[in-house]
């Protein structure tokens, strides 16, 4: 068993992988005759291969608890994915990087429950990991034709501590 | 002042005018091993013009408190819009039928703190109204070319009771 140990959740040590969906930090300004702001923007919603559409979704997560064992990770060459929760509570995020077409150096990191993460297209990401309680977020990624996932089970796992 | 009375928020008498976007009656399927459970495709995402693309942004809206008065609705001719609770609490949506290019015989519903709406493109609506605090909405909404905002204000204005 490999282990990981959690960074702290920066914008620019997320750059890589995706972005960070918070108000903290983001561009705003005010809407509606001032009664709204507007944090403009925060994911960059990637849309690629035939006949694409946003599709919008709620994944319900069952709770994980540590130590929290990493199998396996995905991909989706296609889209990106936004997980943004619903329930004010925080999650696990692990991402990798791309060696020869496989995961590696995977980092992971615990996103608030005010910060939604948005994977970019073809990011190595580990499945939803909902901490503290069954929690739903809500989903933005890729519908259309064409293969958009890709799976890659380790030979050793990771645990995150 | 015209009068306008709560309707109940049902699938049937929102359809005309978008999505509720909840898990309530969803189609729904287990993915990630069985650990999430997905419901799948709740809103209807619509991306019309010149180089439109999907944003996802936060709006963050004052409370309203009752009795509410609408002066004005706007609709987005180009692209579908979508509100979903980030802090679990209400919010009022008021749409309406367009007849001869203004907003008629509007509708007003409470969508509870896990209920979503997704307006379609083209549909008269009210603009944000947080109820019981300031709230935070992820919205889901079109970027792109072209004008995608047309707002009328009511010579005589509505109020919600």
């Amino acid at each position: 068993m490999n282990h990981l140990k959690i960074e702290p959740l920066t914008k620019s040590a997320f750059a890589p992988f995706g972005n960070i969906v918070e108000t903290e930090g983001a561009q705003s300004f005010k809407i509606n005759n001032g009664t709204t702001t507007r944090f403009h923007n925060l994911a960059d919603v990637q849309l690629r291969g035939e006949n694409p559409r946003t599709l919008v979704s709620i994944f319900r997560g069952e709770e994980f608890k540590f130590p929290i064992e990493i199998k396996m990770m995905e991909r989706h060459p296609l889209g990106s994915q936004a997980f943004i929760p619903l329930n004010a509570r925080p999650f696990l995020v692990v991402v990798a990087e791309d060696v020869n077409a496989k995961p590696a150096h995977p980092h992971a990191f615990i996103a608030k429950g005010n910060q939604g993460v948005n994977f970019h297209a073809n990011i190595w990401h580990a499945t939803l990991t909902a901490l503290e309680g069954v929690s739903d977020f809500l989903v933005v990624d890729r519908g259309g034709d064409g293969n958009n996932l890709e799976e890659h089970f380790f030979d050793i796992s990771y645990q995150v501590e």
